[in-house]
């Protein structure tokens, strides 16, 4: 179930893709499939709930399969919210930049969804972890530097806030990629 | 214990009502009311965390009980910041959205006053959980529609900043109270 | 273990204090200090990280030592990025309420590296708890007179965003700080 919580969020992770250079009527097209997307994610972490709810035995331990769940969840709905924001905002263009954070988001989609599947039987879960962290430091300075550019650049304030918003909220889902990333360390570290 | 602490979140969340329409002069007395429910908040939780600390058996696990009182005084914290920089900014007026925030907070305020009793018996307790979820969605669409209008609105960039970060607060209330929930709905899982 | 980390969480604190009345090139002198503490930081965190995982039994629960090296973790990465944001944003000069922000982190900072010792024998606790959450208030009201004086003040409005956001990230630290000590706390209910 967690694997197809996390192919969802490979799905959003494309969506993100295709607002880059997307005009207004396909922006406002793919923000209605990222609803879609975003509503799959949510009945995805309540089967979860509701599985962990009738289960007496579990694999791990329920707090942290409700972690999990949480922060793919999390993922999803800030992936979401970034696409809201640029067609409620009506933003104009996204400053380069940002598809640089879309890009390392899409990486640790995949890597996510590569790893899901392997908690079954505990294996290449260390490289997933560090390989995250790492992009999750790469987002971080990406984002950095998005905010000195707006700060810096050509734009009026006005402009900087509804930018730094969405740059913002992407690089929450980088940090929510991260957290799953560590909840599946602290999973390994009690099976091991 | 935890039924005072959310009936103090039910005062809280009337004096934010108060807020609304009220002149200069009410707006500080307001505060001052808010500030002496904020601190009969803490008092309420450090009872909790006393009680815990001194009880060899609990009803439930430490962890939730811990996790439950620290969300409880988030919320009302998240309030008592809310009226502060209202009145700390010398903010003129108060856009339309904020009024219909708050009122979703009075209604998460009631429905979590009402659900705290329902522990001792584990009743009722998914009905609260799923109606406080959809307060939230609903808190977060104000929120996000809020922000369009300040930035597409008629507020120069100092006043937005302003604004921003009272709506942002009040949404940080709105998050809380999901956490409250989210934490109740744990205990219920654990409990089943 | 937890103690290199702290005493690291001091020396950062001193960056911090140097960085106040540095020239440009002083500051990314203190930057590459910064960074290096940073990471000297993320190395004790990763060998509390591997001792945790090749340890059978804990002095403490896992999770209350995994949110501990985290919360520790996160101060170095919030004081790090302060100082990163005045380099990057080319800040001209910081108000004067950073001043008295960066005294209340160093304050905790020094509390917290005298208590860590004292988890081995539990004893002098309270007190430290207590005053990190006093100082973690003040810090609260100091980092929202910041803001009021940003917002009220000679200060255009990029610049505004400038600061804040290195303000707000000297109010994370202090959140942070107090998230140890709650962590403590939790510990010490533990065991008693």
């Amino acid at each position: 179930m967690f694997a197809a919580s996390a192919d969802n969020i490979v799905t959003g992770s494309k969506l993100l893709m295709e607002l880059l250079g997307a005009d207004s009527s396909a922006r406002a097209e793919i923000a209605e499939r990222m609803r879609a997307a975003e509503h799959a994610g949510d009945d995805a972490t309540h089967a979860i709930f509701h599985q962990l709810n009738s289960s007496f035995i579990t694999p791990f331990d329920r707090e942290d399969i409700y972690s999990l769940a949480s922060s793919l969840d999390d993922i999803m709905d800030f992936m979401e919210e970034a696409v809201d924001l640029v067609v409620l905002y009506q933003v104009e263009e996204l400053p380069k930049g940002v598809e640089q954070q879309i890009e390392v988001l899409a990486r640790a989609a995949e890597l996510t969804a590569e790893a899901m599947p392997n908690l079954r039987t505990m294996t290449n879960l260390t490289e997933y972890w560090i390989e995250v962290n790492r992009l999750e430091n790469q987002a971080d300075q990406i984002h950095r530097k998005l905010l000195a550019h707006l700060f810096n650049g050509k734009y009026d304030a006005i402009e900087v806030l509804k930018l730094k918003q969405i740059v913002d909220v992407l690089e929450e889902a980088a940090d929510a990629f991260e957290h799953v990333a560590n909840t599946v360390e602290t999973i390994a570290v009690k099976e091991s």
